[in-house]
């Protein structure tokens, strides 16, 4: 398997932790997205993925997008460890924690969404900050919110093994952290986070551990 | 089941379209995104779903909120017909499909997003609509690639039975037409966008057909 992606990418970095917990070996491709104009935007990566995104996995004939997708064919093609529960409402309450930072929080705070807030509305630094912080904390707030409230959660965001609402929860702290966000309203999530970042498999699927980190 | 929904929330048309297709009554419980400072932020809809939006799905004791988890979980509990295929690579084609909408087009011009834009960074009205159209051009050009280009699209998304990616397609599609997105450039996603709308399932999912369209 190859999989095409950017050390700073969340999404890129939410499959790179499935792989390692599932222990598969793969092919890294670095795609840079700010050099070259963008090397996402290239023909030849566009053949592979017509989203122009990273992370893209090949395997075999298959070419694919979309983190969540990758993670879901990587449970169903390799299942152990598991990442989504056995239960029909355990699935299903994994699924939504993971789309809440899949969909309501990263898309808002990507690198090409940033770009267009500076180039396209000519948004000064401070407003493009904002913007950033703003969506973290209205998303980690419900998240909070969801996980704080729940039996469910245990050591992990559902239960005592890390399933696919981790692997997207460790990657939209660490870019919080980046952009000094103020956590200290996430004690659960904090928490939750620290313990995942405890297992090599997460650690080493840090940007600054990937090669073609800067 | 209840669902909380509001006629215009592209999130509650996808899921209207899951209930529909497999033929399950629910209770539809209108949540006014606009009135009274915006009903998702109240106390007692916020204990349903933290993140404070639409949808929601009650089922028993289970509250669930993103429609993509709401989607899978009504498809694991209530398999006919089936709206992902049965092999992994198909079933990830089909989610990709789905998340290109879900997280790369969608959340980028919801309400609260637009409404950001206006009041938040102070965008004016055309640059509100080019933002908009940006964002679906540029998402709807890399899935017209993807689906024109694959011996797997078929009647519709995958195949020649709706998936969840065509429940994702359609109030897309929906929604370029009432910003006047130009959509020329899409013939493939217009021609799958016209064979679900020809489906009553689809068809009464649509805003204008919900006891609280306006």
């Amino acid at each position: 398997m190859q999989l095409y992606g950017y050390f700073r990418s969340s999404a890129a970095f939410r499959v790179r932790i499935a792989l390692n917990l599932k222990g598969l070996a793969y092919d890294y491709v670095p795609v840079h997205l700010l050099k070259d104009g963008g090397q996402q935007l290239a023909p030849a990566y566009r053949k592979l993925n017509p989203n122009a995104l990273v992370p893209t996995l090949v395997d075999g004939d298959l070419s694919l997008g979309q983190s969540l997708a990758i993670i879901e064919y990587l449970d169903e093609t390799h299942p152990q460890p598991p990442l989504l529960p056995s239960d029909p409402a355990g699935r299903a309450r994994v699924r939504a924690i993971a789309q809440t930072l899949a969909c309501d929080i990263h898309p808002l705070n990507n690198l090409r969404v940033l770009k267009y807030l500076k180039h396209g509305l000519k948004v000064d630094e401070d407003a493009k900050n904002g913007w950033y912080r703003h969506w973290i904390d209205v998303g980690l707030t419900g998240l909070e919110e969801m996980l704080a409230g729940s039996p469910q959660t245990g050591r992990y965001c559902h239960g005592d093994t890390p399933t696919l609402a981790d692997l997207c929860l460790v990657p939209q702290m660490f870019n919080a952290r980046r952009f000094d966000c103020d956590l200290s309203a996430f004690p659960t999530l904090t928490r939750i986070d620290a313990a995942c970042r405890e297992l090599p498999a997460f650690e080493a699927a840090e940007p600054q551990n990937q090669p073609d980190a800067e």
